[in-house]
């Protein structure tokens, strides 16, 4: 994108849509939310998403054992159609096969993925095999939405909603820092020579979910089923980036809390505050859900969760005000969309901005 | 695949069948036809496909201006979906974008795209976008099969049935001859400095077919609606792996007719008689339909389509007969499939066997 890398995602997005109008009535959901939605028949709706993982841009060649890209590549789009409130059920694969993929790890990648699509019911039903200089998984997924049931949007929050997210920030970053500063994965736990225990035990964590995200799939179908949010994204590119993508969708802005952002505790120990804080804000990939709740259905949603299975990080307000960190004294200070950009910013993990 | 190169396509999507077992009561078609088939709901069938066009693969890079590129990135899918008999409606696109792609030839992709989906009636859904080493165009696309309409599918074929193609045969790999032998294309004509108005206009034929191939949507509708065929798939590899795929699906062998084989006039012009036979019989990505059809049949297929628009090329034979070529003189040799594999034979189209 010699020129086009001016552009960035969203602009590329803008003009895309530009040059595909959509107006089948059939499709309730166009381009720009994490998946697309169509009436097919009946009142049920089919939900669709893909995404892919390429070789030298989402993952190195043995950076970890085959079959967890195999569980990864359909874990992302899981991902999507949770925050869509869907059920997953069919999925295709295109397959790009580099000559120096070696065959037993082909069929660990594909054992992988089948394990994890055995977990959340969903069946292979077609794909393609290509030759390609890299390796690329790249999974179109298909899930329903119950009737009545509308689909949460990006574009749904209003200004006094709360923002929430599922869980800790930063995880998987503080995954890859490790792999990259001489930790392993072995026997399902992190290793690093002449580690202790409580370090172990913290890495072990880190990268458990940095290697296999958790789609948030039982959360997003119950908070899309009982109509609680206003607006659900899951996050995949950082939370700057996605909380600014939600907000663009909304036409709002957002203050956001230090104080409350789920820091990873692992991030604390291993790297400290100032450290996690920027993990938590700009690191891609944990594939949380962000969510809006209005205020009036705050207590309905304490009701029907756990403690801490949503955390409040802020608020949202009108657009004009921008997106802001408000730390504890209750300075502001603008919060720019730092995190992953699929077009600007190849192997961004690696070299995020400060926080 | 340095050891899995050994596979090929084939083995390789025996293994995955293996590993991706479908117990799922709405997959109608699962993996191994041109397109999966889903009961959604009501008495319609979704159906569903996915191709890439890989730069370095399938294409070069700049050897075609960029529109054709998103032209034929949908073209092949809707060829697809023509082998089923299903009506295109949605797309997804997953667009694998390296440093090197300019901005405006980025747009004339999607604009090429976009032109060819209008005509066909097909609305863009969703999508992804991902950095790349290399450019590539992965398409999925969705269409429907009405009720009562079975599925035309590769393993329906039955000793007896005359086997018959929708169209002259090597038409693409003659196209691809004379863009390597120095003609170019030029404003929707083929152009070689020299070359005088019969060539240019018999190189034009073949260079327009090979740069935008038109998906047979109709005439496979048509053909599933009636139910005349009893197999049914699109030439993407060759006729020689072609065949042997819809023989080997239908446990059946297959007497091809030398004499019957509708050879592409402008390749028996430029190269003769022998390369022309050649190329139709192991050049790939004519995007013809290859059907069956059961003898009794023959008479109403006549009577509901214009003569020659299916030429018969032989017949359907016992498996244990395999697949044969057979003269003028009625000598007969083995017709073994020698087209374009996807993992074996990376730019397969630059060497084929001999006929």
């Amino acid at each position: 994108l010699t020129r086009g890398r001016a552009w960035g995602e969203e602009e590329l997005v803008r003009r895309i849509r530009r040059i595909f109008p959509v107006t089948d009535r059939q499709v309730e959901v166009p381009i720009g939310d994490d998946a697309a939605v169509l009436r097919v028949a009946g009142a049920s709706r089919l939900v669709l998403t893909t995404d892919q993982l390429v070789e030298g841009i989402h993952f190195r060649r043995g950076d970890r054992p085959a079959r967890l890209l195999g569980d990864k590549a359909l874990g992302v789009n899981l991902s999507d159609l949770a925050a869509m409130g869907a059920t997953p059920r069919w999925a295709l694969l295109s397959l790009f096969l580099p000559p120096h993929l070696r065959r037993s790890d082909l069929l660990e990648i594909l054992r992988g993925m089948a394990r994890r699509a055995r977990k959340h019911g969903v069946s292979l039903i077609g794909g393609n095999l290509t030759a390609s200089k890299a390796l690329a998984l790249d999974v179109t997924l298909l899930g329903w939405l119950p009737p009545g049931v509308p689909a949460p949007r990006r574009r749904g929050a209003r200004v006094g909603d709360v923002i929430l997210v599922s869980g800790s920030l930063g995880t998987y970053a503080l995954g890859l820092q490790l792999l990259q500063s001489g930790w392993t994965w072995r026997d399902s736990a992190a290793y690093k020579r002449g580690a202790g225990a409580q370090r172990s035990r913290a890495a072990t964590r880190a990268l458990r979910r940095h290697l296999t995200p958790e789609p948030e799939l039982a959360l997003g179908s119950l908070l899309a089923r009982k109509g609680l949010v206003s607006a659900m994204m899951d996050l995949s590119d950082g939370l700057s980036r996605d909380l600014a993508r939600l907000c663009q969708a909304s036409a709002v802005g957002a203050r956001v809390e230090i104080s409350s952002l789920p820091l990873e505790p692992a991030a604390v120990a291993f790297a400290g505050q100032d450290e996690a804080l920027r993990l938590a804000l700009h690191g891609g990939e944990d594939y949380r859900l962000l969510v809006t709740v209005p205020p009036s259905r705050l207590f309905a949603l304490k009701r029907l969760l756990p403690r801490h299975r949503l955390r409040a990080i802020g608020r949202v307000v009108v657009a004009r005000d921008g997106i802001k960190l408000v730390d504890s004294t209750g300075r502001e200070r603008p919060l720019p969309p730092s995190g992953y950009d699929h077009l600007r910013t190849p192997r961004a993990r690696k070299r995020l901005p400060s926080a």
